[in-house]
C-alpha cells in the first residue's frame, strides 16, 4: 500500500474525533476554523451525547455540537460507543470506528491525546482512534469488508486542557493568528451554551492558545502531538520554529 | 525582533556544524545532497582536524573534508576550538560560533545531538551551537558587535551513530530517495579516504538509512531532531508520516 | 518459592509468545535460531491465525507457521484468544496462557514488548504474557490448579518493529552470528510465503540485525528488553558491551 | 580494533573510580568484594583526598582508603585532579583518567553515576571517566602515545547513594551473598574511621543492599548500570532475575 | 466545583483501596498509623479476599483485615470487583467505586501506583480509582445519582513494593518517626498471619521506610506520589526536603 | 547535622538566585510578594547586569532590578559571576554563591531550572547554586571556612519561560491570589522599563499564571519545582491538589 499520493490528501477530509460533543471545539478548534478557512473539508465523529456531563441533557449537547461545527464549517455525526463516562477500550469499538474511517477515507486524523487527565474517556478515545487507524489498512479484517482498506495521513493527537500535553513530547504548532480564526473559534467554544456556566473553559483554551502564540511569535497558536515521525520532501518546508524566548 | 521572513530564509544557507571532518557527512550528508541538488546553498564548519584519530593525518582530514564537502556541492570552513578530543563546554567557543552565524545568517542550523555517543566531542559541539544560536540573537554582547543579530530558523540535531539518537523523541524524517542523492551522499562519505580502513562506517550510515526509508514506505530517509516546536501556517505541508508497518 | 536452580533452568524450554504466525520469527527468530541450534528446546505460543492481514488464509498462515518453526528446530501450538485484529486485555486470557506456562515450565520467556507499533494485538499479548507469568506462580487461583505453580526465568520483550523498542530502555544483544545462524533465521522467515509479496519484512529485519551487529561490532545481533533486572552471580559474564562507535 | 577476548578480559584487573576516599567501597564495595574474594585483581583510582569532608584529615583518609582497599584485596593508588569539591568537567581530566586506563588495560570499568546526588564531584567524576574510556581507545592523540590504545570491556556506573540510582535504569543485580562477602565489604566501609562518627553511612548502604537482595532472591545484592547494552553470546548466562515479590 | 474548604477536608476521612487484603499495610501502612494516632479518620476498601493467593483463605484473610484495621485504627470495607488476580479495568468498576467516593465523601485518597509490579490487580485498582475519583464529580451519571457529587482532596499513590515505585516522580515523604507509630504499623502488617510463614514482606517495607528514613534524616519515613500538583497557600509548610546525603 | 528547625526556619530569610536583574521577578515574581506580603523576608542575589541584552544599559538594569525588589519588598544585591552570556559551570563559581548561602543563612533557597532555554545562563546557574547548596554544608571546605556551615531547608527551580519547566516533573503550585499579590507583581516586572518595549514578558507570565489559576481553580498559582522530596510531618498540609478539570 503506497502513502496516499499529495494531491489525493490535499482533497480528503480532515477528520477529528471528540468523546463528548465539545471536546473537539476546546481542544483544537482554532486549528478545525484555520483549516476550513482555507477551503479543506472537515469531519467530527463525536462517540457520547455528554449525558454524563453535570451541565446540559444529551438533547441540548447534540445540538450545541451541530451548532459549533457549523460555526466552523465542519460536518459532525455521532457515533454510540459506551456512553458518557463508560467508555472501555474494546475491540468492538476500534472496529466500528475503524468502519468510519473506511468510509469517510481522511487524510489528516485528530484523536484526544493518549495522557490521563480530567476524563477517562478522552485518553481511552486516544487509544481507539490509534488502533482504528491501524485496523482500516489491514485487507482481511472480516467485520469492515464493507469498505475498502484505507491508508490514513498523519495521525495527531489534541490535548483538550494541560494535562492531556504529553509531557516531553515536541508537539508542532499551528499559527492560527489568521484573520477571522479565533473569533469563529471562540463562536464555536460558545455555542456549548450548557457549558459556558463557567466561562472558565472558553478562557482556559485562550489562555493556553495565547500562550503557545507567545512561544511563536504570533497572536495564538495551538499544539498537535504527531503519532510518527513526519516525513518531508525536503527541508523547504521546515523554516520556522517556537525560539522566541 | 520579528522570525525571519519565508521568502529570505529561502535564500538562506543551510549551516551545517561538525566536531570533526566526517561528522556533518556520516550524520546528515543524505540530507545536504538532497538539499543542494534542489539548488540550496549549504555551508559546512568543521571544529576541529581529527588530528586525535587513530587514522589520517590532520592534513589529509582537512582535503578529504574539502573534497567530500565539494561532492556534496557545499562549502566549508574550519574553526579552530579546543582540538580534537579536547573539546570543552566554554562561552568562548559559543561567541566563536556566534559570530560564525552573524556572518553566514543562516535558515536553518545542523549540529550533533546532544546525547553521549561515541565520541565526547559530539554532544559538546552540540550545546556550543545550541548556545551560539541564542547568542547571535541578543543585541548587546560586546564581543559580537562587529555583525548585526540574527536569529537563525529551526535548529536540528542530527545523530552520527545509532547511540547519538535521542531516545523517546520523534525525528522528522527527510526522504532522501531522490534519485541521485544517495550516490552523492556515499561518495561523499568515501572521500574520507582515511577512514575507510574500514568501511563499516559507511555501511552503517547506509544500513540506519534504509531502516528509516522502511519505516517511511521511501527508499533512504535520514531523522533529523527539532530543537524546538516547529510552526506551520496550516496542516497543508504534513500531508505525510511514518506508518508503513 | 525459590529462584529456578541453574540446572533444571538449562533444561527447560524457552518459550516464546507471538500474536501472528510470522511474529516470533521476525521479532527474536535469530535468537531462537541461536539457541536450538546449540541444542536448546523452544517453543512457540501463537495467538491467532492472522485471519485479518492483507494477505494469506488462515490455513496457509498456520502451515507456515508450522514449516517456520520446524526449521528453526522448536515446536508450535496455538491458542486462540479473541482472534487477529480483536484482542484484548482480559484476566481470562491470563489465566489461559498461566495454564500453558505451568504445563511447560519454561525457563527464559520471550514475549512481544509493551509498546504502541504497528499492530494493536502485539503490546496487548505482551501485557497478558506478563500478567500470566505472575499468575502462574500465585498458589491459590482456581482456574489453573490442574498444575502446580510455576516461576518462569527472566521475561524478555521482543520488538517485531523498530516502533515497538521500548525508548531510553538499555537492551542485552544477544550475537547471532554464529555460522548457519542467520541463514536458518532467514529460511524461517520467508517460510512465511503468503507475507512475502513484499520482502521488505525480510529486509526490515535483518537491516535491523545488522545495524545492531555493527553497533556490537559482530556481523549481526538482535536486542531483547528484560522485564526484570538480571541477576548474576559475579561479573564474570558481563565481558562484552556494545561501544563499537 | 576488536573486543578484548574473552580469556584476556577475565585476567584484565576490575578498574574502580572513585571520587573521594571512601566512594568505591561505600558504593560498590560489595561488588569488590565478592571479585577478588573469588580471585579477581581490582585496582582503585582515587581522585582526592576528601580534604573538603567535614571529619578526616586527608592523612587520616589516605590512610583509611589504603587499609579499606586492603581489607577489599584490592591495590588503590591517588590520582588529583582539581581536589574535593572542586572538581570540573575538563578534556585535561579525561585525558590523565584515560592515561591510567591505557597503562592498566582493564577489563570491567567502575565509575559513579552521572546522577546528581549529594556530592557534585561525583556525577563529574562519571562523566570523566565515560569521556577517558572512549579517549584511551583513539589511536592519535597526542599526549596518550606513551601507552598502546586500549579498549576496555562494560563500563557500570555504581550509585554511592539511592539519589544517584539512574530513574527508569534497569541494573543488573550482582549477588553478594556468597559467605563472607557482606563482612568483608562492612569492615572495608568501616575501616573509613573518620566517616563513622556518624554510623548512617554503613547502615545506608547495607539497608540498600538487603532492599535489592530481597527484590532479587537472595541476603544481598548491589545494583550496577551499564552504560552500553551488553552484549551475550546466547541466553545461557541470563538464568536468574529479580521477579521475587 | 469549589475545592474542599480546609476546615471541612480535616474532619472528612483518610480514604485508601486496597486490591488484597494486605495492600494498604505493607504499601503506606506507616502513614496511616501516623495519622490515627493524630486522631483522623481512616477508612479502608478491600477489592478482593486474597483468595488468590498462595496462602490463606478467604475467611482467613479477611478476619485478617479487619484485625489489622483495627489496629491501625481504621474501619474497613470489602468491595467485590472481579476476585483476586482476575482485576480488569472496567467502567463498572469505576462507577461502583465512584458511589463508595460519594458516599464517604473523602478528602485524602490513597491508591496502588499505576506502576506495573508483583501484581496485575495493582496497577489495575490504580487506574480505576484515580478514574473513580473523577466520575465522583461529574453531576450527570444516572448510576451515581443516589448520592451528591464530591470532589476529593489530593490524590496519592503508594508502593506496595519498590518496583511499583514511579521511575523520575518526585515522592513526598511522610515522616513516620513519632513514637508508637512504627510499632503500631508492625504489628498492623503482622496481624496478616497467614502471609508471614515468610516473613519478608514486614522486614521488606521496614527496610524501605528505613533507607527512606535515611534520606531524610528521620528513622523511618514513607513516600507518597502525587497525582496532580499540590497547591499550597505559601512556602510555609515547605520547611523540609530530604537533602541528608 | 539536623535539618533546620521549624522555628529558625520560619524566620531564616528567603534566598532566590536570578541569572539577570530580571529573571526572579519573571519567573517567580508572584511567589515573592506572596511571601513579603505575609511578613517574610526575602533576599535577591542578582549575578550579571544584563550587559548583553538588546536593551538597557548595565547601570540602567541595575537600577530598574533595585527598584523592582524594593517594590517586591526585598534586598538585593549582585555578584559577578562570568558576566552576562558568558556563564560558565565552574566549582569557583559554587564556592561563591556557597560563601553568600553561608553569610544569608536561607531557609528555601529559589534558582533557575537546570532545563536548557531562552538563555543558556539560565540552567548553568541553576546548577552552580544546586551545587553550592551542597558546598555549603561540607565542613571542610579550605575557602569557606570564614562562615560556619549551613544546610538550606528546601531547593526549588522556577522556570522563567515555559521552555525551563521540567518535563513530567510534578510541580507545587503556589497560589498568588490573595489580594495585591498579582498587582505587585505585575509592578515588579514593570520596573524593568528597559525590558518594556515589547510587553509581552510581562503578557508571558501573567498568562502563565492565569493558566496554572486555572488549573488550580484559583486566579493565579505559579509552579516550583522540588529538588528532593518534600518531607512533611503528617498529611495534614496537603489539602489541595490541581484537579480541576
Amino acid at each position: 500500500m503506497k502513502p496516499t499520493a499529495k494531491s489525493s490528501f490535499e482533497s480528503a477530509p480532515l477528520l477529528a474525533f471528540g468523546a463528548h460533543p465539545d471536546d473537539i471545539e476546546f481542544g483544537c478548534g482554532g486549528i478545525i476554523a484555520r483549516e476550513t478557512l482555507a477551503g479543506r473539508l472537515a469531519h467530527f465523529v463525536v462517540c457520547s451525547r455528554g449525558e454524563s456531563a453535570t451541565h446540559g441533557t444529551p438533547a441540548e449537547r447534540t445540538a450545541e455540537a451541530r451548532e459549533s461545527a457549523a460555526l466552523l464549517g465542519a460536518t459532525v455525526e455521532f457515533v454510540e460507543l459506551d456512553g458518557d463516562a463508560h467508555l472501555e477500550v474494546r475491540a468492538a469499538h476500534s472496529l466500528k470506528l475503524a468502519a468510519v474511517i473506511r468510509r469517510l477515507r481522511p487524510g489528516v486524523v485528530l484523536a484526544p491525546s493518549l495522557v490521563e487527565n480530567q476524563h477517562p474517556d478522552h485518553p481511552r478515545l486516544g487509544q481507539l482512534v490509534r488502533d482504528a487507524a491501524r485496523l482500516a489498512r489491514y485487507g482481511g479484517v472480516a467485520k469492515l469488508r464493507a469498505k475498502p482498506a484505507h491508508a490514513i495521513g498523519p495521525l495527531f493527537f489534541y490535548a483538550v486542557t494541560p494535562e492531556a500535553e504529553p509531557a516531553g513530547v515536541l508537539p508542532v504548532l499551528i499559527d492560527i493568528s489568521a484573520p477571522g480564526v479565533v473569533a469563529v473559534w471562540t463562536a464555536a467554544m460558545e455555542a456549548h451554551v450548557s457549558q459556558m456556566r463557567t466561562r472558565n473553559y472558553v478562557e482556559l483554551q485562550l489562555t493556553r492558545a495565547r500562550a503557545q502564540g507567545l512561544r511563536a511569535g504570533v497572536e495564538h497558536a495551538q499544539p498537535l502531538y504527531p503519532h510518527d515521525p513526519l516525513i518531508f520532501d525536503s527541508l523547504a518546508p521546515l523554516t520556522r520554529a517556537a525560539r522566541r524566548f
